[in-house]
């Protein structure tokens, strides 16, 4: 495989290539192709964003028959008929089965874009500047969502600190005996605590690149009561649990809580397609025309996709309930792994909601020897969490069964050697 | 044609459906047609996302081969073929003819994520905070690149002040007597004026959302000497310019001068599909791996058409002799309507650089009366500026003769329209 | 007396005078006196700015002497001998006695100037931008130190958010069974936080204006250690706990303790005169000449009346002896009256160190009502804490034992009035 | 003379020492004197604190008479005999006479103090947070005011961006033939020009630290027009050209403008005590109690000293006319010394308004041979301007005819032994 190219003009900050150093060319389903021919079984699905599966033929069908016609691609905010069929389908298959009344919003067509979006509307509808968010959480690298994203790597290297964001701790972050939102509520309530009162609260139900963490149900009904009494907007951010990943379409389903804001991006174009939008209860649509824009707001081949997506996969409960069972086998497969390891003498324990489901091995060296070795196995996976401590699956939820399995065994195979090589070390 | 869907479901935010409110669902070339068949002439072109055309025959073809093969869509940072193939097209087609060596980043497709990343790597590599912009420049509206953008209804709505960017102003800006390079040159010779030293410079060779102001040769020429001098990087926005825009790849090389950076973005993949990348000199490529990302910084149909683009109009010097004969004609069609104005009362000028152009009628109300009236005979044209000044021609660069002229000939029944009015009105 | 002048001139903004409506001229020890030569007990002594008593005769001896010489008044940071006394007192009596090793800088005469300087050298060393301070600390409202005021009465009304502070909880802040280091220090040790490492931490180690939170000894020995592990600065916010209020010329003696800087004002001069010092570790010092500057940082009134303090006060350990035996019995007269409202259903505490002690009666409405009370029967005392719960000990710590009774007795009639206000009320 | 105590203690930021290494012990009138007995005629004056001279008998007098009444020293905001004096004179004296209707804020005592209160203050009054400031401008260096000082010594070194100010171009920036004016007012009314319409303009009529840079009363004029048609307040900073400096007792009266705030610091107390107010029109007075605050804001002998100087020099015009009188004098002796370096081939210019007066030599370097070789010979002067290139006279007010022409004399010596050095080094 010719990388020279690569070598000689991407820039360094390229990240994924490194961990997996081939030139893939074709991608189907829940596989990858690379240039010599060898397949991969995919558990990383573009971070999050390929949830019906690489090349889904319904989708590509649907683009494909789009492009056919010499369907406007490219609509800035004009109206086009490819996104009244978007917003009539996600209004008939998504809002109105789940009571929710929202209005939508095309910001540009990244996750970091949604985010910016719905935490300026938030400012700008309370009149304060403050947003908080959580420990760990993950909000996107341009600078204003960056003020809500809690990594270093990305905070650091900015030139200029990052200005209206707070961080509380998120759930479980202080220990079992803990419940962190009595913290929260003790900073709101306290005139000298050093909280600026927020104009909204963002939150990932379960945090991706924060290391599949997940908030409890109880948690999170109590964190929307706490802004509502507070008279707080709540943004749930599921760029990366919506879409069918946890098992409902909104992550936040689960647990009975209506947000103020939502946040949708990764794969709710189903194919992979650059598409995020922002759902505002209607009373919060306050924006003035203009006042947010970007070139990329009215991608078509985008919203082709996600409606044939959306008809596909959510015209009833089969697809949810198809992934809540995927994930359960995922989660006893992960449980034994995590108890496989820990009887090795390296402690580790199995978490997560849906097919968004992850093996904390609390070292990152430990979960970059098991990936590795999965790679070299034919399985892609990748760690997350602030020291990549994390082992991460988040397949397609296409998969087939057998898929799904030789990815585990791939898996097994890989944690085996691991926990083998430290019980020779050990020796 | 029914629009209840959007006026129910829609954000306020919504701009351009308030100037053209029909549905269009098909487009070809340089024409667009609504849901009941009508045809309208283009010289919007997805705000100079569209140079080669609405569906151009050769990047559809190429995109609708890459589909057939299960080709990879979405693969986030990861080598692919696609990829590759950009990149050395790039180098081949682009870089190698211009002497310019440049390392590539991909950050996520869209121009303000590039624009992010540009001046976050500048700031990183000087350890300065400070961006200078210009008076009327636009370099997108997330926090990081608004802080570099001049306009107030963007600026206004963010909750928080931005941060890091300072305005100087830009040529021509304070009358055709001043070289407005003089004072900044001043500001930044001097210890207490206010002005920190900046990391870098960011400009538009031809401002296209500030109104179609032209920067001079010598004056960009000096603006690059200024920033040698100083050790201040120098990064050219040729977001909206560039890709042949004004006659040029690049808009910079009408002056001459080689950028420390450039962001590219729009017309990029030429089918009008979300991509964007920077453009750095190998020794300011200081990221390390993973500082800047993006979930959709791997969009692979961009690149495929980016390639076909490339290969199909840049491989010799025949398409900008083409762009820059047609920009002439708009020149001069311009300047008619402009003598046409000024005569019947209202100041008008022309100004542009190849085809990208436009006549500035002082205010806004004339011309929105101007493309109101062109929109009813089937011309969809656009005003830019600081209050919408400026009626603008971004046509794509491969209108055939007959449309441009229809094109004209549309807006020139405009200009009579609204000049007669006012005679009519002052009689 | 006369208070229109006041009403028609001054600006809303004055607070105290709220508290205590009546024209004060004269002032003698442990006593104000008003214009119509009622005399108060005074436990506010200038919120903590007079700990040597109004109108001290030794220090006003030495400042009376001083102007009879035409001694310099104001030097700039001009060489004087009056700095140069100070600097040898200094060191002669407060650093070398507890071997200490600091270098002085002399900013503006106020406490937000001293911590804007120190906070600002922290940033300059460290080349970090972050600062971390506590729930309900307090130091200062110029808009640098205000980044570290928890306050929102202050932090509300900028229209500007603060740049580059960070709170944690406060020693106490999440109940007894937790320390709050614990995840202080798991912010500090994690990557994706969002706690961006800190130039320096900044701490009262008794809060004054937060509500007289005392942190204890060991909390801040782990603090000291905490920072030394993490590179990160100890600041020392001494203002209104330093200067022999706890009962040791530093507060932080008590924990044996070693800050990297500490900000001293208030009752540094002794006589009631504007002066403040930031003290430095040596190593520390290396600012460039003129970094920091201001008009004020050489009033040598200030200098003669903080030498004759140290000289008469702080050449054996005979002050502190008597500053901790009088701080017991204002611990245990408040003891009781804790006792005594909690009796009648009004649930209080007292706490503190020194004679820096508070009741906690747990609402403002409950403190304003003491001490209002105690107003009306000639003692001046304050509230302090988020919501003014707290009353608030700070009398001077030349205070005789039976002017200190006397104010006791005032305020122990105010709470027994309250308190059985509340009784008849309740029956 | 015992400096050793200094190089030992003091913080390298000192600043003064380094140019007068000396170390004083009196002063008096226009003359300090050092310890060994030697005299040096003082045009430093405090950087414009000591408008009255040195240990001022009728100031100190006063002062005295004070302190043996044990007279309140340190009353926080609380109501005062003192304060209450101050007020009905600067009343009486000042706003009456002038027609000013004012309230008045005492913050803490020192200018940045007050400039941050007056910024903050517009801010909460016009909801914007932008503040116009000038090239070359200073207003102190506490974060907040920070926004609005020029200098780049202070603005780097502060580890985060200052926030909420922009600079405009001052009187004279842009060369004599254009009145910088234009460009703010363009700026101003430009929608995407980036300039943030600000809540206020501050402004100093005579820049003092930037270089005794003096804005035509013209300009001062239309400036007020500009900021009364826009509905931005006008915040005219007269710490340092205030209290009768420019020959008027507010620097403005030249002009005739009204500003809506004025702050004042420095020479307001008299002697040289730490003091500041803000004043403002009475319907700007929006602070809500204790919004603002600051332990030292009343200090009552400054108000003691303040009132003492009002009566004695404030009840008719003969101490303007005096301060014109001497100004003339400055004049014409700084022209001379001017024409006489540029006949040597260094040009030089004078300027200034009242007893606020320079010699522009063009490089910090001559300037601070000239000043060197001044002290030696007993002078005491400074240098401004962002070099340091201006030759700075801010003698006293009181300065005697003898000892201004003295100190005249001593700077012509040194002027000619420059210019003679530069004609033994030109041969």
């Amino acid at each position: 495989m010719q990388t020279e190219t690569f070598e000689r003009l991407e820039s360094n900050v390229r990240t994924y290539s490194r961990s997996f150093p081939v030139v893939f060319t074709k991608a189907k389903g829940a596989c990858l192709t690379d240039e010599n021919g060898r397949e991969y079984i995919d558990f990383l699905a573009g971070a999050g964003t390929l949830n019906y599966g690489h090349n889904n033929p319904h989708l590509k069908q649907a683009l494909v028959d789009y492009i056919a016609t010499d369907g406007v691609v490219h609509g800035l905010d004009m109206w086009t008929t490819a996104k009244r069929d978007y917003f009539e389908a996600f209004e008939e298959l998504i809002l109105k089965p789940r009571n929710l009344d929202y209005k939508i919003q095309l910001p540009g067509p990244t996750g970091t874009n949604a985010v910016e979006a719905a935490i300026r509307l938030a400012r700008k509808v309370k009149q304060r500047h403050n947003i908080v968010a959580f420990t760990n959480g993950f909000h996107g690298v341009t600078m204003g969502a960056l003020a809500t994203t809690g990594n270093r790597k990305f905070r650091e290297n900015t030139g200029v600190p990052t200005l209206g964001g707070s961080f509380v701790p998120f759930d479980g972050y202080m220990g079992d005996s803990t419940d962190t939102l009595d913290y929260f509520e003790k900073l709101l309530g306290d005139k000298s605590g050093g909280l600026d009162v927020p104009a909204a609260v963002i939150v990932e139900t379960v945090q991706g690149e924060g290391g599949i963490n997940v908030s409890g149900l109880e948690w999170l009904k109590r964190l929307e009561s706490i802004c509502h009494a507070n008279d707080i907007l709540l943004i749930i951010d599921d760029i990366q649990a919506g879409c069918g990943r946890t098992g409902k379409f909104f992550s936040f389903e689960h647990a009975g809580v209506v947000p103020d804001m939502v946040t949708n991006s990764k794969s709710l174009s189903g194919l992979g397609l650059p598409f995020a939008h922002v759902l505002m209860r209607p009373e919060l649509d306050q924006w003035k025309p203009g006042q947010y824009n970007g070139t990329f707001r009215g991608f078509s081949y985008a919203m082709v996709t996600a409606t044939a997506a959306l008809k596909h996969y959510w015209s009833d409960d089969a697809f949810e309930l198809e992934v809540q069972r995927k994930g359960k086998i995922v989660e006893e497969r992960f449980q034994k792994l995590a108890a496989m390891l820990s009887k090795a003498g390296m402690p580790a324990s199995e978490r997560g909601r849906g097919l968004m489901r992850g093996i904390d091995v609390e070292t990152g060296d430990i979960a970059d020897k098991i990936t590795g070795k999965a790679f070299e196995n034919g399985l892609i996976i990748e760690t997350s969490g602030q020291d990549g401590e994390v082992v991460k699956c988040l397949c397609s939820l296409t998969i087939t069964d057998d898929e799904l399995q030789k990815g585990l065994d791939i898996l097994e195979a890989a944690v085996k050697d691991v926990a083998g090589a430290k019980a020779t070390a050990d020796a």
